[in-house]
């Protein structure tokens, strides 16, 4: 990415104020004018899909939609023109999201029925906290998401044990119950035991023969206990997130950090605690 | 609210004791009766909309309902008339509960079967457990509701993750499956995502087809993991909060607080702690 | 209880000793022995209820109840017999329990059906848990006990919000649903509104209209957040009961505890720990 | 296991080191392609489960899944050759898998069906994890096994609990509904309890009467509060082995250990922790 980037304009730097910041009066302006925008697209497009809604107003929402996907389209090519590195922000998550935003409409030209898809537009709402600089909110999100973070290498050995387990117990269940009880393939088998081991149970598919009974009693005696794992390791998590946010005091002098909350003195050097 | 309060009468003083404070001997008998009237009500409208009940009973069942909503009209009058500052008892939570315990009867005289809504008595049972100073179950429920006033950002932002969630997963669902196979709207479509992420899972409506079963699974095994992070959240503030109560000691000497609870000195000053 | 115990005779010490304890052989065998019976009754129970073992081996299986029946009675009739407070026994859980076991046997013979009820015996098993010095197992079981007991009136007051909350939802639905959609009754709606909070979704009951299904996404949101409201309880409870057990250590000279577990001298007087 | 090994050849070391072992290229390379196969065997076997496709393409899956477990099978034949102590690999936990992975097939030839259980060669991918030394992995999910470890007395009272509550429910439902209701035996009724108190809720079988549903909405309830009990078991025990790690630094001269994760002296007698 070490491209020399071009001379920028006057314009194109008043325009990235506007589009991508929010301290001026113009920024905040189109900040709450695309939240607006957002909101009313997706409401749109929810309310076409409801028979009643579209028989009498479908010629008005359809229209709507059109209209703000044209706008987005716009937002979209101003925002390639007058960002600072085009390519980097085509390939952040917000310019994938801003493109998404606006695909499932040209689409539907071709494929019918994605246009439903443009609620994907609700993704943007994200940039609106970030730009909306709600502090606290971004804070405790990240909080969370460090969290998360810190717990991917044990949320993923949970979800192999998990995929494991129902590819065995669905294929068990399979030829225990069999085609004539709704079993009809391990696919199927595998999903019925998704569905029982995350104790959803929809019960469109259920076993009727003692043995798949028991199995399955089995199965939901398991999920139950393993559910447990995820959320000790999260609440373990976001216990000690929070507790190393609230021990990150620094001694000024010897730059060690994790002292005591109330500690007046560094503990290696002996230097006083801002 | 600095509008002068009129002299109050003895007669106002009286009633304020018996019907907004639990020490007199009338006071505790007014709550006892007020508590077994709400019981009463509440029991009566539950029975009266049972068939076989309403038939043979209803008569009495109305009846007596419409006397405790005199009563708890004539009560609502008393508080408001013996309040020291009345317009602040109409918009304190229990005014408002109080008002609300006798609307929905007079409503049932315009529309039919709101009478049923007087349920809603039952939120007056919380007065009585303030009044009747049971300390130690409204220290812990404080200590709850600190816990969740704590974590409201975050089951905030939660909350809202959950939503945009339900809102693009629905759709694609209604794309995928459509109106064949009961996803009739977008919003069905939500209603669905919510009943199966959250793990409910009625299964009236359950997706038919290959992809809706995949993308189906996958929304089960993200809901299943994603319950742990509000968990770990007031897991987390649950213990925070205990910990903070137990270590909220506070030396009067130069004002430290974080001292251990068994601490007799204090470990920054050396001054004895109470 | 200050009743003059009388005198007991050898043979009612020697009972004692083979039925109430376990260090004796004859008391060892005597567990093992009533082990068995429990384990036994119970499944030729369960097995009498299939309708297909029972066509083929009703009359054994019901032949082999009646004398463990008849043997439970003797044996609880010997209990009274040479207790040493026989009062305080038969008040107690085990000595209820004793009872429970052989009661619905003999109410079969006037009301039928219950005799299925004699599983209750099971319980019985508890004591063999407690007699045969698994020490371990009791201590851990305490540690949860005391983890529940610590919380019990935080999920006391959990456990009236949740109801407070279903007959207030309950009543709802049925003003909204109605009759017409399975809501016949207000004590269905609060039926439906446990099943929906809980997560448990039988699909038996589901709302129809818009507005009811609206609600219905709501209240399990709701409940899908709650339930992290016991679990950070217990969770925090169990921790702190953990952390009090393993800090327990006591100072031989001023009798102080809560030191820190590798601490070599008392806080508080300077001698030293074991 | 003290008997003599005998001589190993050369070639049996050289077997050793591509099979077992993971550090040279062609042990790399044997990983490699030992992933491959397990995972095109699976996905065969799950691919003609489905009728459409079986009956395409069903004479080349079972083709390849013949060929893959004549593949294994000398496999397995080859790691017995060159283990070095074949009676221990062959008792092992993956001797046991490997063994497991290959018997369906065969068994299949006699009683038909059973080749669908071979997807149990999923199970030997953990091999793969554990050889290609994904330490961060391995550490994590000791980590988690420990935590499960610590607690297994604490869950195997949790799950005699669940049991024992089970039984006792299911008898009294089977007696307060009844087989026209669905209840048609004891087992029955303790597969709705566990259907139930695991909040799974099929609804294939639901209570019909006013106090079943009372009863089964008693049993929600309890299961719903329950289910914290594992949570706050492993969220404290994953908290508590998380600290143990951390803290487990120990004094190279005083050999005490839980020092803080900084400290650079003993806290004891002062000596630099490594």
């Amino acid at each position: 990415m070490q491209n020399k980037i071009p001379k920028r304009s006057a314009k194109q730097n008043r325009l990235y104020e506007i589009i991508f910041e929010a301290e001026t009066r113009g920024g905040k302006l189109f900040d709450v004018a695309l939240f607006a925008a957002i909101m009313l697209s997706v409401t749109a497009t929810i309310l076409n899909s409801v028979q009643s809604v579209h028989e009498t107003y479908g010629v008005w929402l359809t229209g709507i939609n059109w209209l703000f996907t044209l706008l987005f389209t716009v937002e979209y090519g101003l925002r390639l023109y007058c960002a600072r590195n085009p390519v980097r922000y085509a390939r952040s998550f917000f310019g994938v999201v801003d493109l998404l935003a606006v695909l499932p409409a040209y689409l539907s030209l071709f494929i019918p029925g994605t246009r439903f898809l443009d609620v994907i537009r609700i993704l943007r709402m994200l940039r609106i906290f970030r730009v909306m600089k709600m502090v606290q909110y971004v804070n405790d999100g990240d909080l969370l998401l460090n969290a998360l973070t810190a717990s991917r290498r044990k949320i993923g050995i949970f979800l192999f044990t998990v995929l494991t387990l129902v590819v065995i117990l669905g294929s068990l269940m399979y030829v225990i119950e069999g085609t004539e009880h709704g079993f009809t393939s391990i696919p199927v088998g595998i999903y019925w035991a998704i569905v029982t081991l995350t104790t959803v149970g929809y019960g469109d598919i259920s076993p009727q023969t003692g043995l798949g009974q028991t199995l399955a009693a089995f199965i939901m005696i398991i999920g139950y206990s393993i559910i447990a794992v995820p959320t000790g390791i999260i609440s373990a998590e976001v216990g000690a997130s929070a507790v190393r946010k609230k021990l990150s005091k620094i001694c000024p002098a010897c730059n060690t950090s994790d002292h005591d909350p109330d500690a007046a003195h560094c503990k290696h050097c002996g230097a006083t605690l801002a």
